[in-house]
C-alpha cells in the first residue's frame, strides 16, 4: 500500500498523477446560491463536476447504499444499471437530493442537458449528490453552469486533482488512488468524511479505466470488492441516503482480468482508508481484525460494533488504553445477535500486547504505560493531516479461537473535533 | 411524573424521602486502595454498600444484560435467581469485576463474609458491581471494610440518598424514586451514566417494596417493565457487561396486584429517564416515539437508530435541526433489518413541526428558525444539571402510517462534554 511520510510527498504525488485514463474527460465548476430551506446572509457555494466517456461503454457497474430511504440518485442509478451503455455521470455536493420535492425530475432534467451539452447520448450520465439531505436542488444556478463545464471538458486542461478537490464537502484532504498495468490504469477519486460506514455512507466513488473489462466481470468484482473495502470502513454509524461506488471502462487496452481484480482490489483498500483517516476530526484510525470464527458475515459485525463504539472510539482519542471498553463491545455485539463465543477461547491484542486470553485480562502498570505510549504515537495530528498518514494504525486483533474466517475493519477514533464538525455541518 | 424546576426543589424531594421500605436496611462505606493493573499517584475511591432484608424473602427477580462477557455478578446473580430466598445485595463502584482473574471466588467470599457479619443467611446476597471493566476486586481493602457497614447497618441511621450517592460512578445527580400505595411503598434507586442503553449498559437499579407480591408476579412485571423503560433508553450505543435490576418485596402489607403493577411502572419509567437526563454531558434528552407499525421490536429498533445516530446526537447537541440526518438514520436502520417502508407514509415531527409527509420534506426558512428555538429551548444546562429537569425534552415523533404499534425512546445528545468525560474515564 502507498504510504506518504509527510504533506510534501502527498503534494508530489497528487501533483504527478498524470492525466486521467484514455477515453475520459473530467471538469468541474463552481457555482453560488441562497438555499430556499435556511435563512443565511452568505450564499451557499456547490462545485458541480462531470466525468465523461468520449464514447459510450456497456462496461460499468454500479453499488449504491441499502438505506431504505434513498436520494434520486440512488433511484436514478439503481434504473440505469439496465441500460446497455452509459456516458458518464454527472456530480454536486452540498444538497444530497434526498427527498426533497421533485427530487427526481430534477436531476433528470440536470443530466439530460448536461449529455446535450457534452455531446453524449441521451440518457447516459449517472446523476451523483452528497451533501445535505432534504434541501432542493438549486437547479437554475446549476444549469446556469453546465455550458461553462461543457467547454472544459472540451478543453481537456482540467486534472484529475481538481476532480477530487471538486466532490470533497467536510473532507480535509483530496482523495485519488492510481495504479498503472497493462499499458494503462485504472484511477478512482473518492470523498467521504463523517457519516462514513457500510453500506457506503456519504461515499462517493467513481472509479475509471481504460483496461478492456467485461461488463458482468467489473460487476461481479466491484460488488465482492465494496464489500471488503468500502463496506468494512467506521467512522460514524451511519450509512446515508445517498452513497455510491460506479465504475467504467473505456475498454482501451488489453489486460489480464486476475491482474486487473487484484489492482482493482488494492486501489479500493487504499481509497477506503484514506477515507477513513480523513474522518471528520480523526484523530486515531483503528485496524481491526477479528478472526477465529467461520461466519465472516458476524466477523464483520463483531468488528464494526468495536469500531462503532463510542465508548472504545473515546478512549483511543484520549490515548486511554481502555481494554475492558473492547471486551464489552465484543459481549454487547455477540449478545445481540446471540451468538455463543467461548471466553476462554478469546484472544484480544493491541500493538504487540496481548491484553486478554484463558478467559481473563492479562494487564499491569507496565503493560499499561507501553500501550499508552503505543496510542500517543499511533494519533495523527488531525489539525494538519493534509495527506493520508497510512503507517499510523492503531492494531486491534481480536481472535475467537473458534474458526478459521478474518475480517478487517478501519475506524475512527471520536474527538472533540468530530464533535466541532458536526454540530452543525450545514453553516 | 414528578417533574422539578430547579434544583433546590429536588433537593428537598431527596430530604423528604422518608426510610426505605419496611422491612429494609441500607448502608454504605467508603474505602480507598492503590490497584494493581495501572501506575498511580493518588489512591482510588470505592464505595461498598448493602441493602439488606430483615428476613429472607422468597419473593425476589432479576433482569441481567445480555452481553455475552458478563461479569462475575451477573454469573452469580443469574444462578441466584433459583434458590429459594434471598435476603438482599453487596454493591461496590469503581470496579466491576469483569474477566478479572478468581472475580468470582472473590465476589462469592465478600458476599459470604457479608452475609455472615449482616446476621443474613449463607448464599443469600446478590454481588452486585460498577465500574471499569478487566480490574480486580480490591478484595483485601473490601475485606476491611464489611464490619464497618455491618455495624451501620444495626444503627439503620442512613438513608436512601446516602445509599443512591453511594452507587453513583460519573452520575451527576443521585436518582432514587418513591411510589407510595396501600400503606406500603416501592422505592428504588439507580445508578447509571455513560455506557447507557439497552440491555440496561453499566445501570444498577435496586427496588425495594414492603408491599405484598407473589414470587412469579413479580418476576414477570419485572422484565416486561424492563423492555419499556431501562431497556428503551440510550446515551451510547453500547451495554455493558454488568447491568443488572433487582427487585426484593419484604411482604409486609397488602395489595392490588393491578394497582402495584401500574406504580411499578411508573416508577421505572421515570428513573429510566432520570438515567438518560443525566447520561454523561447530556445537553438534551430526546424522546422520539415510532408508531405506526405492527412489529414493536422493529418500531423499537427504529427509535433507538435514530437516538443512537452520532449524527443526530451532535446535530441536536447543536441546537441544528438538521432533519435530513433523521431520515437518514430511519432509511439506513430500516435497509439493514430489510424491512419495507414506504416513503409516502412517513410522517416526521419535531416538536409542534411537521418536516416530512408525503414522500417529502416540508421544511423553510421560518420553520428552520422555529426548530432552531425549540432545541436551544429544551437544552439543559449541563454544567449544573444537578436535578432532573424532566420538563425539557426534544420530542421526535415518527409515523410509518402501515400498522398500530408505537414505542417510546429516550436518547441523549452528544457533546464535547461526553467527549471529555469519556476520552478518559479511569483517570
Amino acid at each position: 500500500m502507498s504510504t506518504f511520510s509527510n504533506q510534501a510527498e502527498y503534494h508530489t504525488y497528487l501533483q504527478e498523477l498524470g492525466p486521467l485514463p484514455r477515453g475520459f474527460r473530467g471538469a468541474t465548476s463552481a457555482l453560488s446560491f441562497m438555499p430556499s430551506e435556511r435563512p443565511s446572509q452568505e450564499p451557499y457555494k456547490m462545485d458541480v463536476s462531470a466525468i465523461v466517456l468520449d464514447n459510450p461503454t456497456d462496461s460499468f457497474a454500479g453499488v449504491f447504499t441499502r438505506n431504505a430511504v434513498p436520494g434520486a440518485p440512488v433511484l436514478i442509478g439503481r434504473a440505469m444499471l439496465d441500460h446497455p451503455t452509459t456516458q458518464g455521470v454527472l456530480i454536486n455536493n452540498r444538497i444530497s437530493n434526498v427527498a426533497a420535492k421533485g427530487g427526481v425530475d430534477t436531476a433528470a432534467r440536470l443530466c439530460a442537458r448536461a449529455a446535450e451539452l457534452f455531446g453524449a447520448t441521451q440518457e447516459s450520465l449517472f446523476p451523483s449528490s452528497t451533501g445535505i439531505i432534504g434541501w432542493t436542488l438549486p437547479e437554475a444556478d446549476m444549469m446556469a453552469a453546465l455550458p461553462d463545464l461543457a467547454s472544459k471538458l472540451d478543453s481537456r486542461e482540467e486534472t484529475p486533482l481538481q476532480l477530487a478537490r471538486a466532490i470533497m464537502t467536510t473532507d480535509s484532504f483530496p482523495k485519488i488512488r492510481v495504479k498503472n498495468l497493462a499499458g494503462g490504469r485504472i484511477m478512482a477519486i473518492a470523498k467521504g468524511a463523517g457519516m462514513i460506514e457500510p453500506n457506503m455512507a456519504t461515499m462517493l466513488s467513481f472509479i475509471m479505466t481504460d483496461l478492456d473489462i467485461p461488463r458482468d466481470f467489473l460487476r461481479t468484482l466491484l460488488r465482492e470488492t465494496v464489500e471488503t473495502s468500502f463496506n468494512a470502513i467506521s467512522v460514524d454509524s451511519d450509512q446515508s441516503t445517498s452513497d455510491m461506488v460506479l465504475a467504467f471502462s473505456s475498454k482501451q487496452f488489453p489486460v489480464e482480468l486476475d491482474d486487473f481484480a487484484e489492482s482493482f482490489r488494492e486501489l479500493c483498500n487504499e481509497l477506503s482508508l484514506d477515507i477513513v483517516r480523513n474522518g471528520e476530526g480523526t484523530g486515531h484510525v483503528m485496524e481491526i481484525s477479528v478472526c477465529g470464527h467461520d461466519d465472516r458475515t458476524f466477523l464483520r459485525a463483531l468488528g464494526k460494533a468495536v469500531g462503532n463504539s463510542p465508548l472504545v472510539k473515546t478512549a483511543v482519542y484520549g490515548n486511554d488504553p481502555n481494554v475492558g471498553r473492547i471486551l464489552s463491545a465484543v459481549g454487547d455485539c455477540a449478545g445481540n445477535l446471540g451468538v455463543d463465543i467461548r471466553k476462554e477461547k478469546l484472544n484480544i491484542r493491541i500493538g504487540e500486547q496481548t491484553v486478554f486470553h484463558d478467559g481473563v485480562f492479562d494487564i499491569d502498570k507496565e503493560k499499561e504505560l507501553i500501550l499508552s505510549d503505543y496510542l500517543s504515537e499511533n494519533s495523527q495530528n488531525a489539525r494538519i493531516h493534509g495527506y493520508p498518514q497510512n503507517d499510523h494504525l492503531v492494531r486491534i486483533a481480536i481472535d475467537l479461537g473458534e474458526g478459521s474466517g478474518c475480517q478487517r475493519i478501519y475506524a475512527s477514533d471520536l474527538g472533540h473535533e468530530y464533535v466541532s464538525e458536526n454540530a452543525d455541518y450545514r453553516s
